[in-house]
């Protein structure tokens, strides 16, 4: 039997609507490209959204077609977030730091009909113009008086909302409906592209908000340093004009002084990034000797956050929140937040269960399976490939059947290629990617355990473990280390620090330096790169 | 064009499942009818609810099935909400205020395949029983050590979960599968259901969870002060767990002395019920000198909360929450919490603005409409009827096509029967109710039904109800008599003609003599006139 309710499409422009009545005082501040810093509210962001998609029915844009971005956080990116799913088109952002090859591919691949580019970007695009499709139309984020002189023909953002109407008729949308593509580079092959639906992208606002809601409150300011262009910034574009908060938009400057001087000066309460962000923010605040006013949480995930740095923060007073996800799940699938029995716990225990990826967002189910993919117990042991489910994970991969087909398994899982263990407390621990495992003698050595580790040495700045083929063990550790400062670390000081936590058989075999680690392009480091770098690698005793 | 997202139905029973995993320090508190305090987990809910639904199935119980309940806030009560609709049958929750009439009629009308009773309801039920259905199962809320002696067949609650198993394979309904249903007092004649989905539930879950987050996070310890038989206790039941609050029942005791005790010895941090409640809880208040430690917020709602309470709590310290909504809302439409700007203003204004209806909630779209339908401006002083449209708003009535007819517009609105103007900030001022309707002590009297009653005695040529402002209950009947003949009729000749159908509650506190009733253009009782003409009236017992 069916109830009796009314049943609204779930709509993302609704999320706008409803901020730019019910948060007056809420809005985006941006550093602009341009230079200068930029204000406007939810309600203005509503109307400008208007203009924009006014100004692409005059584009010829229509319901379906992918319009392109290739920018970072400001507000006119988040106008284009809105404008463009709004009007039912798909919002399709791109990574800038993908290489020029993947970049081609993707908007080929995506046939984008209008690309949107930040000042920055325009260099870019004129050396890519000749293999660009000849009718993708390229807009330039800014106003006329900052159009840059090129050969190509470009367009002017601010000319095209020009003296157009501030409200649109928006669409009443099928919640079905594709609103937002975002492609993930996979570990071998072309990048595959998550198409997000408007369901999906508020339900995701909505079980973001209901669980960070130390960061999400009405009256906070939040800092995206997670870019635009990967997963929608982790899902704030929508979950902070959704709880009332307001979004401090960083532009391109992410050095660790430009990083404090803008939270100083915005009051901003809580930041979201990657761990590599914050290494640069945490050198900051001890050359400054104390935090950024008014700073409460740091959100950090894209990669497992290091406990030096997570202990770092807790000591300031800054609470930490390492959470876990990825493309395909829009992005957030967990959070670290100590549940409240764990509050009671002594200092180092806490850190310890923060350091690890943490407790399921409402809708978000998990299951850990063996290799024959029978599911494993939820003891903290158990460890064995993380599938998920849930209206935030994606059912396959945009025009793209060959990887739709491998992506969910027999039972509707979407398989995250991730290695984990759950404890019973719900806490996930990502033990490795599946392709960084180090499998010696038939044993698991977590890569992740032993950086983390290496990372609390004061002489490390940052560090990664690969798999080195063994003759005997089959997979042997290799320690890689970018040194901090002029005295380099040895192997046996490290070893002493590794023997504390992790057992003898699963330290290095050796040590390297390196002058800096190689980074994806969504800044992770890419242990694939690292890998081919160290191919045959002769380890000490291996012969 | 559609994204590729996976689609999983939103479920209540996965609300419980989550609470269960993820927060294991969270559950419900209850003071029992037995007498004494027991608490128990999300998780030892989510497996006696298991349980339930074994021993329900046993039952004979099935898919869209109607399983009754008549009792207070308890834990029992809480399973039997989710046990019920997560095994994909109907929560039916009865209001023991209802006349015998009454609530005889809606268990006729809802079909009921069991009763699940308080043991304060049992004597009730006894003297009811001739004219129950037949087939009715009664259950008593209780263990086999207090069952009561009766002459009917009564079922034993904790007989008909012992020993099932603590698992249960839940049902993956689809997501408009009706969950739960519950009658509202209607103008004229009978009751209407509002029959829930799962997907308005869970929506509503979410959506207040994400506003309502001063009271509604991990860690807090809510007094669901209004009753789970009405609206499903403002959606707490779900909204709890979901954010990872525990609720502490309070059981039948109500009175301020009561619930100062219990909410000091538990630590409640927020407290949910209607005006009538917290006058005694004021009172308590005072007389102790402070409010009970750690008291954070309370909610208000169900009825206009008066000013001064609001300042009272204030004062105190106490944040004010006031909200509005229906039963056929599910029930929260709108909160009272202050928006960035307005927490600058003077205190003074402040409160003015606390004690208006608020903002509503994400998901809930308002209107106010002139006579003839058009939209009138959100400027505070526009007035008109107010229309409501979401998710969580009934699109009808259950077994019911000639309210379900009446109960929208043309355009899919919802009309609430309430007068309201909305200002430039969104906030709601309730003004008057087009309804004909008195609520007293968050519960409903109908003026109609009264005055149908009271046309019947010979000595009346007509007669109007109408509500005055009450002290205590917010609001109390008045009759107005229109005499037919020389000798008038007495309060106590026209109480006795009553009580032959309504509840002693709801008799009329005094009676009035007129010559003529005002009418409107359209010829009828313009009980806007009424109220003004009557309005500082002063009740008998109200000082
Ligand atoms: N905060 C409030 N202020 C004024 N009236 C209210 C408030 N909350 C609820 N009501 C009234 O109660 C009605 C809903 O009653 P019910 O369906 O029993 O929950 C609304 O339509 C209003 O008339």
């Amino acid at each position: 039997m069916h109830g009796m309710m009314m049943n609204q499409p779930l709509s993302i422009m609704e999320i706008l609507r409803y901020a730019s009545g019910a948060h007056p005082g809420a809005g985006i501040v941006s550093v602009r490209t341009e230079g200068d810093i930029h204000r406007e509210t939810y309600a203005e962001a509503y109307a400008r959204g208007a203009q924009l998609a006014h100004g692409l029915d005059a584009l010829g844009i229509g319901r379906g077609d992918r319009v392109a971005t290739l920018a970072w956080n400001g507000y006119r990116h988040f106008e284009i977030y809105y404008g463009v799913s709004g009007m039912g088109a798909v919002c399709h952002t791109i990574n800038p730091r993908l290489s020029a090859e993947q970049m081609l591919y993707i908007i080929g691949h995506a046939e984008d009909k209008v690309l949107c580019v930040d000042l920055t970007f325009v260099p870019l695009i004129e050396a890519l113009s000749e293999h660009l499709p000849r009718n993708l139309k390229i807009v330039v984020l800014t106003d006329r008086a900052h159009m840059p002189d090129s050969r190509l023909d470009l367009l002017c953002y601010e000319e095209i909302l020009a003296g157009k109407p501030d409200t649109y008729d928006w669409p009443h949308l099928d919640e079905q409906t594709a609103a937002a593509l975002c492609y993930t580079s996979g570990t071998t092959g072309h990048p595959k592209g998550a198409l997000y639906t408007h369901r999906s992208t508020v339900m995701h606002a909505m079980t973001v908000a209901i669980t960070l809601n130390k960061s999400l409150k009405e009256g906070a300011k939040i800092l995206p340093v997670v870019p635009l262009f990967h997963v929608n910034a982790w899902g704030l574009p929508y979950a902070a004009p959704l709880a009332g908060a307001t979004l401090v938009m960083p532009g391109p400057k992410l050095d660790g002084a430009s990083l404090y001087d803008l939270m100083e000066a915005e009051g901003v309460t809580s930041a979201w990034g990657v761990p590599t962000v914050w290494m640069g923010l945490r050198a900051e605040i001890e050359k400054r000797g104390r935090p950024p006013k008014g700073f409460e949480q740091v959100m950090v995930g894209g990669s497992a956050a290091p406990r030096s740095m997570i202990e770092g923060f807790e000591k300031d007073g800054i609470d930490v929140c390492h959470a876990w996800g990825m493309t395909e799940m829009s992005p957030v699938g967990t959070h670290g937040q100590l549940s409240e029995p764990m509050k009671a716990l002594p200092w180092d225990e806490q850190m310890r269960l923060k350091s690890l990826q943490g407790r399921r967002l409402f809708g978000v189910e998990m299951k850990i399976v063996d290799e024959q993919g029978a599911p494993l117990p939820h003891d903290g042991t158990a460890m064995g490939e993380l599938f998920v489910r849930g209206n935030t994970v994606v059912s396959g991969y945009f025009n793209n059947p060959e990887a739709s087909d491998k992506a969910l398994d027999s039972e509707g899982w979407f398989g995250t290629g991730d290695v984990a263990t759950i404890n019973d407390h719900g806490f996930l621990s990502i033990q490795d990617r599946s392709k960084d495992l180090i499998k010696s003698g038939g044993e698991w050595i977590s890569s992740i355990d032993l950086e983390n580790i290496v990372m609390a040495c004061p002489k490390v700045a940052s560090c990664a473990v690969i798999a080195v083929a063994h003759p005997k063990w089959d997979e042997r550790p290799l320690l890689i280390v970018v040194p901090k400062g002029d005295e380099k670390p040895t192997l046996e000081e490290l070893h002493e620090l590794l023997l504390e936590s992790v057992a003898k058989w699963q330290l290095p075999d050796a040590l390297e330096f390196v002058q800096e680690l190689p980074l994806t392009a969504t800044g992770k480091v890419s242990k694939l790169t690292l890998r081919k770098q160290f191919e045959g690698y002769q380890l000490p005793d291996a012969d």
